[in-house]
């Protein structure tokens, strides 16, 4: 049977996260309506990444199985027709059949918005977290590298842990930042993240931004693996989904 | 009565532009309804450029005249905290009892965004119009040149002339385009603009880029004083109103 794998943008504002809901507007659930529309068949999508709510992607990774038989070109242009303006298909391809969004991906970009602000905004409210006063970019920096590396990021990681045998180790390989005027962007790049450990991380980062907290401190936080300890978790209107690898 | 001059940011898309409407959502109506809420008058909010639906500002500017005596920080801090997420006070100022945002001003500064790409976009949508293909930026360079300086620019006005009494001519200071990765800005300085003028010239010059009119075609439909020779309006998503001069 064809398997399709979808590269995804998406902004994430108006949705309830990735996943199907029964009664909320998903990503999952928008992908899957139009594309019963055009097979007929019941579809069910695979993402490699469950964004929460408000999250948005330039290039999250999906599959499909389906028995339709349509070229790559006419996969895009039949969802992009269908797709509301807020979801775009950047690319279709067909792979592999024991290919799987979420279990063959080896890894993941996130990027997170700040800007660096007195006041709140309006235009391009959507896309960014608003924070002030000026934060130390080179303590943050300092926390960051603390971070890189091979961890248990039980610290970071939203609520109780759900699975207990699911490990809470991943490997960072690379989390830097940059400055242009008052924008910093933070790129994070993971063989896997945990729930909200993105947001969690620049939450937790940003306080040692503001003189909160100590770079030796959030290497204390990840040791513990306490999250009662961490920062608190960025909103999600900063982050987004920047590629997963294969 | 004191005079107050408010700089305004604001995001354009849920709003049926600028002016009040009776049964729909605009900028001074929702700034009118809020000082109401502040001072108890019914007050008339004064605005230097009546932007239409789905245009955006980073600066307009307006005034009103009220017996309610605030400080210009209280002024700010009272609208922000009741305003809605789009639309926010960059500033509040006492001005002379003769200053009238509309009819004081010199000049305005217009930014338009274009993104010049192949595909429709997801993130970022309500602020850029999308143009494909790759636009000549040195012909429409030179098709700004000639609009450039004190012309009757009837052909840039929109729809029937409303008022045959009132001038059409107006002075271009600039007309800049800028390009950084495949977005374009264009920047237009004027002392005045017509109605629905900074978006024709834009939508005209890129008919330009597309190769489907001369430079020189764009000086023949200036000297026609015939909106029905110029280019098609451009949507109002990329528009942003920038600064108001007085």
């Amino acid at each position: 049977m064809p398997n399709i794998k979808l590269t995804l943008e998406y902004d994430g504002t108006r949705y309830h996260g990735w996943q199907r809901q029964p009664a909320e507007a998903t990503i999952q659930g928008v992908l899957e309506e139009n594309l019963k529309r055009i097979t007929g068949e019941k579809i069910t999508v695979i993402g490699a990444g469950r964004t929460d709510a408000g999250v948005h992607a330039e290039g999250q990774a999906a599959n499909f199985k389906t028995r339709a038989r349509l070229s790559p070109s006419a996969w895009q242009k039949a969802l992009n027709s269908l797709l509301p303006e807020d979801i775009v298909v950047r690319k279709a391809e067909p792979v592999s059949e024991r290919f799987h969004a979420r279990y063959s991906a080896t890894g993941k970009i996130y990027r997170y918005h700040i800007l660096n602000h007195p006041h709140r905004i309006a235009i391009r409210r959507q896309y960014q977290w608003v924070v002030y006063p000026t934060l130390n970019l080179s303590k943050m920096r300092a926390a960051l590298r603390t971070l890189c590396g091979r961890h248990d990021f039980s610290a970071f990681q939203a609520g109780p842990v759900m699975k207990p045998t699911r490990s809470s180790i991943c490997t960072i390989k690379r989390l830097s930042l940059s400055k242009t005027h008052d924008e910093i962007l933070f790129t994070m790049e993971a063989d896997r993240f945990l729930h909200q450990m993105a947001r969690t991380i620049v939450g937790t980062v940003v306080e040692v931004g503001r003189g909160k907290r100590s770079p030796f401190e959030v290497m204390e936080i990840l040791q513990s693996k306490d999250r009662s300890r961490a920062g608190q978790t960025a909103p999600p209107q900063g982050l987004f989904l920047i590629e997963v690898q294969y």
